[in-house]
C-alpha cells in the first residue's frame, strides 16, 4: 500500500544568510516509517530555499553564501519594494525542494551529503514540509 | 491504491523572457483527484523552465528575469549556432521540474508562493505535464 | 500496487568539468517495468550533479560548462582547504536530482531533452541512482 505521510518541521534562523544542517531531522522521520520510497524537503517560502552540499567542512557552507552573495548582491537596481530581491532570486538558483531516494528507511545520502535548509533573508521563523512518499 | 495522473498543460508566451503564473492550472488538477500526495511540474523543453516564487508583487518577476539576464547575458562567446545558448544555461539553473506536496487535495504552497513557467526564448507555444501522484 | 525499484549505476567521468549523457541508461530501467509513474535519478556526490538540457547540439554542453565556470571560477577566495569549493556552489546550483514523469514505460521527455550527470571535480568514478516509483 502506498504510504504518504507529511511532517511540518519548525526552525528559527538567527542571520540574513544561513544554512542550517536538517539531515537528522529528516533521517529520523524516514527512518519511522521504514520501506523503500523518495522523501521530499519542500520549503514554503519564497526567500529561502533547500540544497543537499558537503557536511564535513563547515567552510564550504560559507563559501556558498559567499559565492551566492558575489551572485546576487543586494543592489538597488531591483523594483521590489520590499528591498530583498536578492534573496528571490537566491530562492530560485537552489530551488524550492530536494528529492532523496530511501531504502529499508535509509536515506540514499553520499558520505559527504546533508540537507540544507537555505535562508537568505533572516532572521525568520520558518517551517518546511517532510513529504514521505513509501 | 496508488493514484499515477498525467496532464498535458499548452501555453502560449509573448516575449522572449517572461514568467507565466500557472498556480491555478496546477491547483485545479490537484483539487480534482484530492487526497494526498506529491504534484511533479515538468517542463520538456531545454530553453524554459519552471520555478516557484513571490506572488504578489509582480516586480519579484522582473527582477528574477532581470538577473538571470545579468548572470548569463546573450554573448557572442557561446558555440552554440542557434544563438539561444544563454537560454539553456537559464533552463538548467532554475529547472526542469518542481515538486510540491499535498494534503487533501490542496497544495501545501506558502501564503506568497506561486508556480511559474519560465520562458527564456520565446515566444512560443510551450507544454508542460502536471503529474499527480497520490 | 506501489512500484518502489531502485537501480545505482556506476560511471567514469574523465574531465575536470564533463556532461554525460546518461538518458539511455535511465530509459531502459524506465522501460523494463512499464506502467506509469515518475522516475528520480538522484547524485550522491557534492562536487557534481544531474540537469536535463540539449541533446542535439554537443555545443550546448560546452557553452553550459563554459557559462557555468564563468559564473564560479576558481578562485583563492575561498575558505574550503580542499580547493574545490567551485565544484560545490556549481552543484547546487544545477541540483542534485532531476524528476521525469512517465506512461507506458515511455520518459515524457521533450524532444530535445538529454539527462546529463554533471561532473564539476573530475575525473572520479561516480554513482548515480535511478529511483522508480511507478
Amino acid at each position: 500500500m502506498a504510504d504518504r505521510r507529511i511532517t511540518a518541521v519548525q526552525i528559527e534562523t538567527r542571520e540574513r544568510e544561513e544554512m542550517i544542517d536538517v539531515t537528522a531531522t529528516v533521517r529520523d522521520i524516514v527512518s519511522e516509517g521504514g520501506g523503500d520510497g523518495t522523501v521530499v524537503v519542500f520549503v514554503p517560502h519564497t526567500s529561502a530555499g533547500v540544497t543537499i552540499n558537503e557536511n564535513a567542512d563547515p567552510a564550504v557552507q560559507r563559501d556558498l553564501l559567499l559565492w551566492f552573495r558575489r551572485l546576487v548582491p543586494p543592489t538597488n537596481e531591483f523594483a521590489h519594494a520590499e528591498g530583498n530581491s536578492d534573496a528571490h532570486v537566491k530562492a530560485t538558483l537552489v530551488g524550492s525542494s530536494v528529492t532523496v531516494p530511501f531504502v529499508g528507511g535509509v536515506l540514499r545520502l553520499g558520505t559527504w551529503q546533508g540537507i540544507y535548509f537555505c535562508e537568505f533573508d533572516g532572521p525568520r521563523r520558518r517551517t518546511f514540509d517532510v513529504m514521505i512518499q513509501g
